[in-house]
């Protein structure tokens, strides 16, 4: 899969958000966006369909570039299709997935029987892109068929299609030296998680890992949580962003779990403001270099900011209200900077909006001082280069169209720390 | 709480839809409908703000008249806080909804104290109502609160309203003699089920009934089911609509368990029309008279119709496609009438597509040829009248901007049989 | 039509926002809002549909106890009809409403026959409810008619439903001695304005008015004007509200015409925000006494204040920002008070929210201290009673439906002048 | 501006709809579309925002293939800019853009000095693009400009961009010999017709054309007419789509205009499905070849068809419904074809709903069997080919992003007829 080096197991953790980048998982475009449609995209979260060969070629560039670089890139079909080599893994993911509650009495044998019958690749192909009454062989059908054929949207598969796991950014989150096995907020996006479980349980490149907190097969209520807001900043901060995906109820939990691990000292929490619910932190905020970010002032500006740190009183967390002090400078503070070096969105007002559309500001750090954005943010990418930052370009026109840039579409498995 | 004649427990169960109405469910407006807001309505699945003085006078006048015509009213609040005597059925509740993935880590203990020192009535109005943090006194705040205040949406509560608890309806269904605990479709309604299992659990008028299926505890995945899409009309016949909220994946799985018990032997399933996925069946069909139905033709002309009846192959369910036979005709069928006596949403096109809208279709039954409608549907009911039906009015200028009318507002608990 | 005293036509004018009402233009539900059905609502502008009984009724009875305090109460209908009886009025409205660009070439003349047959009372009818093709009888249909039964929307209709006519407040406005003939922003709202200048042309009540502005024969393109953002205050000064609806482009034409016609010296422009476009200022600032107004903070705080008086330079209007000068400072200032008492829409974040979305800051005075609002605003009725105003209270059950209270359903054509 | 043989002006006409193309506009993408963001493109009627720059290229591209195969390539800045140089045809047009209903009273003046002191060029980039209160050097700006700050959507602008001119193909269609200035459905598109007039009139190689029908200096009220709906498919036919935005009552005039100058003898009409009212025919339909259309069946299938031809009866048309007679059997006939070749959207049912979705029914032709279609919709196009078709790509990434293709941006000023 790969010709880079190997990094082993024990070593995995990602201790900053711009230290050299030596693992990390993505999700190649395929079948599930496919499935996406002018009628259904909404259900399934993407605001346009995308022109899938395009984007499978825009991505296979952005996956090689990063291996041109030194970074050992996986990628999910294939980490899941090793996975269901395993028996015991293919049968833990199907008796989980292959129920009454999401097949629908009556076809579960079947559907469980044509699952069986692939192989590991098709079967993972079908576990991401999801599986239609018409992908089944006459063979496996039942008179069952005809009352799926009547359902609407997701339900009218076997399996929904997951294209949001174009975004591993969101599902599993390292802080330091462990993980979390995030609940996702919109239920379309749950059994997201369920496939990295399968995977850190059973592959055995990831078995082993040390959880913090979240489990798929567990509800968590109002306790979501989206990688898209987490960044494990280094010099033990996690910056973690509330906003309509992450709730105060996980942030909470995941603070307190990392304060009673030992694995973080410090939580800055980004409060975001409420007229733009959908938005995570790192739509409007990410770093480029040890003490330079690039943000959208529109929305940052609005963030209220509270600091979470370990207490004595029980549940053991300390909450402290930043007030009028700027996300900003609570943040540089944290990580011992004299302050941090800001690029704004780029261009006048009409240029910042379309490209914190764009994802502008959706940018992931190869090293510091070296990132890659989308290429159609032109004016942001030039103001990031004027501050001494080395821009590699992802192309946009496909990939861009579900709202997520080089950030979300990545998820660290092992970044240095930095020195600050 | 009432004077009417009260039925032994071991006498529940509804064995029609027509037939006596002996005792019933309801729940008055309150609380929950004073914090609907014009932002809020739609995470809360309401279309308008109701005046909420008004709309409990017009519920309570129709309580009373059900009460004058013999019916045993049960209502919610009441039923919650008799309840929430029992210390064990208040413990039960409270460690099930005073959790950190609910009310938030750092916030739980001073929640559960504060409820604690309510009086049942009062927690009983929080249970339904909501308990916003403005509702905590000062002695029970820390300094987490401040997070709870930057959270958008339900979350901005340490217990989300509960609105649509008005209609009892969907929650649980009597089907014969013994219930279903649903699981129902909008995460925002979760929560009713679970009062209700409270009750079943611990009341001492409710606790040993049979429950057919289902259990807020456990997640239900995409078998989701709503009581207005299901009405057991005799004979053995339940009539399911297929629905967004009442999915294949649940239809059939109660199915089995009624016929499994006994309790059933035809399920007729209406599939309704895609374009229209948040209609429930009773929105646009319920009986009127024992072979007299009130209906839609809009909506009902598009449905189409299933029969499942118990089978001998796995999973012991017949599946019989009705094709292009009307849905009203396999009803009679299954009832062994000749055929149903129909009327349709009256007026021209514009007032029928009105009155459709205003509940005019939702009619319940006090005993065969008597049922309660809106006022407002003036049309709708002089055909229903002029078909020899006596119809008692509601008055729904309130209540109705939920959109649901009196037979979503009702969930039967004993209701006898009608000869077919 | 009425046993009040009439007011001669050379006294109409309307001198202030609180002074003595004594004549007023007002229009019942009726056929328009049969018409409405949650399928076509939108396009015809109304949030809900209602039952057109019961809004009648409450309608006559805000009318009748409009004149039981002796205001001469004119009603659009009837005006409408009175006009119809005058052969040169009705060619000069059918001439411009039956035309081949709004009925459709093929059916103009069918539509003139018939129309020309009616009954004045019947053609005001239609006028105002609009003419479907089903309103055609048989003799006057032709082969074009199946064209018409394909087209969506409004388009299916001869003339269209007017249903917003309900709101007399936004189609002229009485401002001091003379009136405007309002171009209104939705397209599906311009004919209002055409059968308003029929009446002012034909009808020997309202003939010879002095029009300041407007002719709904013109296009006024960005220019659009809406009575609710309209209050003459008195003192020679006129509020507008500048929102979605009612653009600089007009308040300026308008400001310039009051000036140099010598009918007022100060135009105080309120600012609307930005992110509630659709919102007149009557509906969160109104007056209920000579120093007394009702408004939504939320809304209100957030307002821009501009001041326009008569200027020496091209093109005569002196524009001055009054930066962050509280709109009600400015009023009050212009009025010669020193400040305007205020009563806040009542109750807790949700009932204000609420009651301002129930009209209730959109009172409508008889006399200074006496006002109509809805019932269903009860804390906001409480507080002005509590500072020492009169609440007459409209039933709004039904009226409020369409989202306008007592002020946006009166059209004050006689109103006194008071003294600051 | 073209290394083509040009074509003498009284040799426009459009005689067919897959002849060889001689003379076309086009409109390049600019400064309009710099003006879009998520916020405002809803208003003006974009899907999403595109990178212009990008847009440019691939505009350029598809101009270039054009121009290579020998066709007359005008480009609308270029035209207008031309038409700029002559005084007469800049005081027509700025007299009508620059008055008080559309800049605003108090900065007329001002705004006018500052366009008069444009280059030609610059001022078709302002007409075109919009001019934005900060496009205004300070010498030229006057309080007024504080209103304006404060105004909503596109009136915020002193003149609002036009970004929809990218579809030249909607403001005026040539039929044979002569063209209509059509009104556009929505108010944000007007204009563009008003710069087409001043071309028409003033442009040496356009005035003196003959003009069917149409004038944006009056007000045609509901005939609302868009060339994406209209195709003058020869032998003396037109088809025209019956949609939300092409009315009958344009149609019926239209029709007439042409019948009563001799210009056609039979209008096809397409009533469009009403669910999907924003649809033009040729987003759902076009000609690749002389018997050869590419279809949308799920749409086409529900068309509801009608022809008009020349009446006797007033006022001169004679209207047959065709029933249930497929549209294309009414085409083919109409042509003297036994039947149409068709082509339908490729692929599976997502696939052909994505490919509806990004254009792929939207082909214009060179000349008989030769298509112009975006590059991603790979399946139909392979189809085209299969069938004989030779398909040149345009690339869609961007250019696609309002929903437009090659038919819809393209006006085609000379094309030649075709035997059938």
């Amino acid at each position: 899969m790969t010709t880079q080096d190997t990094v082993d197991r024990h070593e995995y953790g990602v201790h900053s958000e711009v230290g050299r980048l030596r693992k990390v998982l993505v999700c190649a475009p395929g079948l599930a966006h496919r499935r996406l449609t002018p009628t259904n995209s909404d259900d399934l979260l993407f605001d346009d369909v995308m022109w899938v060969e395009n984007a499978q070629r825009d991505h296979a560039d952005f996956v090689n570039k990063l291996r041109e670089r030194g970074v050992d890139v996986v990628e999910l079909h294939e980490l899941l299709a090793q996975t269901m080599t395993i028996p015991a893994a293919k049968d833990w993911l199907l008796d989980r997935k292959i129920v009454a509650n999401e097949v629908g009495l009556g076809i579960v044998d079947a559907t469980r029987a044509y699952l069986e019958s692939l192989e590991p690749a098709e079967l993972a192909k079908y576990l991401i892109g999801g599986l239609a009454t018409t992908d089944l062989p006459d063979d496996y059908r039942t008179d069952y068929v005809a009352l799926v054929r009547e359902s609407t949207g997701v339900r009218e598969y076997l399996m929904p299609p997951l294209p949001n796991t174009l975004y591993t950014r969101d599902t599993t989150c390292w802080l330091y030296g462990g993980l979390t096995l995030n609940p996702l907020y919109w239920p379309a996006r749950h059994d997201e998680t369920l496939l990295m479980k399968a995977i850190y349980t059973f592959h055995p490149d990831f078995a082993g890992s040390v959880v913090w907190w979240g489990d798929p097969e567990l509800d968590w209520g109002q306790a979501t949580f989206e990688g898209g807001d987490i960044m494990p900043v280094g010099n033990g901060v996690v910056l973690m962003g509330m906003s309509e995906r992450t709730s105060r109820q996980a942030i909470t939990q995941v603070a307190k779990a990392l304060f009673d691990l030992g694995a973080a000292e410090h939580v800055v929490v980004a409060g975001m403001p409420k007229l733009r619910s959908a938005m995570h932190l790192d739509t409007v905020f990410t770093f480029a270099d040890r003490d330079l970010v690039t943000l959208y002032p529109t929305i940052m500006d609005a963030v209220h900011t509270f600091s979470l740190r370990p207490g004595d009183k029980a549940p053991g967390i300390d909450i402290v209200d930043e007030g009028s002090t700027p996300f900003t400078d609570v943040v540089a503070k944290a990580l011992g900077l004299p302050e941090l070096r800001i690029v704004e969105t780029g261009g006048d007002v009409y240029a910042s909006e379309r490209q914190q559309w764009d994802s502008g500001n959706n940018a992931v750090a190869l090293e510091p001082g070296v990132v890659f954005t989308y290429d159609r943010n032109t004016q942001t990418n030039t103001l990031l280069r004027k501050a001494g930052v080395e821009v590699i370009t992802i192309v946009g026109a496909e990939l861009g169209r579900g709202r997520g840039g080089g950030h979300c579409m990545t998820c660290p498995i092992v970044r240095d720390p930095v020195e600050f």
